[in-house]
């Protein structure tokens, strides 16, 4: 999984039927000191997440393995809003302090 | 998925039989400020997307989850037609200014 | 799917069982514009390909959704042989008349 | 597979409910000659790695043929804790002399 | 496909219990000059590869369609031991000629 930040929202009207209802997110994938990567996904959303969110993205099948989306042609999907992230015994970011 | 901006068109006559009638789109990815990056992607389109459309592709095992693609060996597939991107709390593309 | 161009052959003897009787082909793919990418791929061929011809590759599962490789270990294969590619309203590439 | 360094840890608390009790690893890619990438990926750990192991890291649906895991939206896992590398010949990572 | 060199080997005690028995292989990728490139994979070898030769290793779900693997957290196998590379019509390898 990568780790990204809620940037926006993708929106369509005409598109496959097993989409509708599915909230699209455009997440900006961040490196694993918080900054931000030129590569961005739009992913689909189940847990929830808002803008500025710091949250995991799941790529390829395992986009699908979530209630209501096994055969929705989706790529990518948020699987989780991150509370913290630790590295080499340091508080990269945690969510409380954000809010 | 990934932001992509309709372009052309690829044709085939000998082929694997179950691509029969798959209409096959040329797809320019953009990066999340609606600039042309150099990769493209050749999808197989069942929405009906037009040149110049932004459309969303979603590649690997997910583009075979459209309906009666379920066994077709495509690893891209346009699945829908963007109305709007919206980034940062600002509207960065919108079809209908656009027709 | 990723435009490419035939450029040779692999051949192997000791080889994955389920492997006998596969062609594998040596790819160079293109970019959008025709010009070869320094990425190739090797891929089993089903369509019968041949050598400088113009080809649709698809990649990861989607090359075993071809009849008689469900069950092969190959994340790779030819699925069309292209008979033209339009980009922007101009006819980039055609098969007729490259011969 | 890649080989990859434990560097920290992942928490959250609201996400989709198949990962509860799922422990997400932060891993920094290395090059075969024990270099750190640039490259992280947060995974799935079933096997007990802890700080500045040494892994393996399985990607893709190859992350999710882990007991309890055959339905999770993981598409990371780590899947073997290294021993030992050698490459040419020579050992370039052991285990034993790391601790 | 990717042709790779053989160039180790990975060990490890403490891994998924499935993976028993499987024997890991460091290989370097080539392109299609046959010069190394930065990239490597760890896979696993069902062939009886040896150090130094070249093979095609297959990548994604595809490496579990190896007898035995289907099950198997693995993301890359060795699939067969190349004989001979042609690429515009010269042998740009033979497994012959380097014994």
């Amino acid at each position: 999984m990568q780790i990204a930040r809620v940037r926006g929202t993708v929106t369509s009207t005409q598109k496959e039927d097993s989409l509708r209802g599915v909230k699209f997110l455009v997440l900006q994938l961040l490196n694993d000191e918080g900054q931000l990567l030129p590569e961005y996904e739009v992913a689909a959303d189940n847990v929830g997440a808002g803008v500025d969110e710091w949250v995991l993205v799941s790529r390829g099948s395992a986009a699908r393995q979530v209630q209501g989306s096994e055969q929705r042609p989706v790529d990518a999907a948020v699987i989780a809003i991150i509370d913290t992230v630790s590295v080499d015994g340091r508080l990269m970011y945690s969510k409380r302090e954000q809010w």
